[in-house]
């Protein structure tokens, strides 16, 4: 891919606001954007996420029921829920060490020096800290699927403005290791989406990249 | 772009440990990934933010030894370092209105029901949680960044462990409303890079993605 194509991308893309309910994301694309989240960077890989794919109408309906009422939820072809781990332990290290012996075929002894890294640097963390830390994972992958979805030409909107623990409630994560931190509708713009044409607003390039 | 194009762009990305220091990222490339930390989502726009290239060499050999001495600091041909806001104000919310104001030829008057919207969130949030969805917001743009790179085949590492606190004195920012987060280095994998040609590890899709 060209700079120019890149850069067409990123500014085709915008806060789409009305889907268009009856175009639905090709089988191809969505199985390239699932990708992108499986495949999006983390903190020294570790993956402290989970991504809620929610087709049920009757729960997407639910669902928008705690958004504000934002169409976005019901109307876009798919609507993915991004979650952050409560906790990480002991185990959950082992999980991504274990799997990484299985990967690479490398016993499991060969990866201690890491380990230690990663148990030190988890361990090191107060809870508030910890948290944030999980958190922001999350939001790699919001970017990373994001920017995916405008090379592939599909729409998006991030939904933050929801009711984390009603989404938490109605897609049963009350007693799971993880909890809803946003929503991301993708699919294809409405023909009747002001949003659409009108101008994007950034401030001057200068103002946010400063050079050193 | 095609679906494919995009797959491959993602499995071909992988956290760069030995950048070449002899390859420099072409300048239509570079304009292009400020672009995509300029054109990033965020959270109502709000573009709460900063992102400082750091070109001088011997700054970057500064941060490198607030970097654990990773390589990549120096080595990469550019170094962008993210920062989120220390507080977010109504002013800064004027801010962002007054620039919807000029980009889109409205009265600020107009935009009053967006206004109060905005002061609502930003006002309800804690002080805790305030500094969380900031910071969240940043890695959005580190994710975007992360993939129009992948795009545009040029290497990126995220540097985490870093110390943002000597981070922040290095780079003049004690004073300034902003504290460093994370870095990204930029740049081409040196031939020597054993873990370009390491297996990626990831666990199962179905275990990250879940449909409900």
């Amino acid at each position: 891919m060209n700079a120019n194509e890149v850069l067409e991308s990123l500014e085709w893309r915008y806060a789409t606001k009305v889907f268009d309910a009856n175009k639905q994301i090709p089988l191809d694309k969505w199985h390239v954007l699932q990708e992108s989240l499986h495949l999006s960077p983390s903190s020294l890989g570790l993956q402290m996420w989970k991504f809620i794919e929610v087709d049920c109408s009757q729960l997407r309906q639910e669902l928008r029921g705690a958004s504000w009422d934002q169409s976005q939820v019901t109307d876009a072809s798919k609507l993915v829920v991004f979650c952050a781990r409560k906790s990480f332990t002991h185990e959950d290290v082992m999980d991504h060490l274990n799997r990484i012996a299985q990967v690479r075929g490398v016993a499991i002894e060969s990866l201690d020096v890491y380990k230690s890294r990663i148990l030190d640097l988890v361990e090191s963390k107060s809870p508030e800290v910890l948290k944030a830390w999980l958190e922001r994972q999350v939001y790699i992958a919001l970017g990373f699927m994001m920017s995916s979805a405008a090379m592939l030409r599909v729409d998006t909107c991030a939904l933050e403005g929801i009711d984390p623990s009603a989404y938490d409630r109605i897609l049963g994560l009350e007693d799971s290791p993880y909890y809803t931190l946003c929503a991301l509708a993708l699919g294809y713009r409405a023909e009747s989406d002001s949003y659409a044409t009108m101008q994007k607003v950034r401030f001057d390039i200068k103002k946010v990249i400063e050079a050193r």
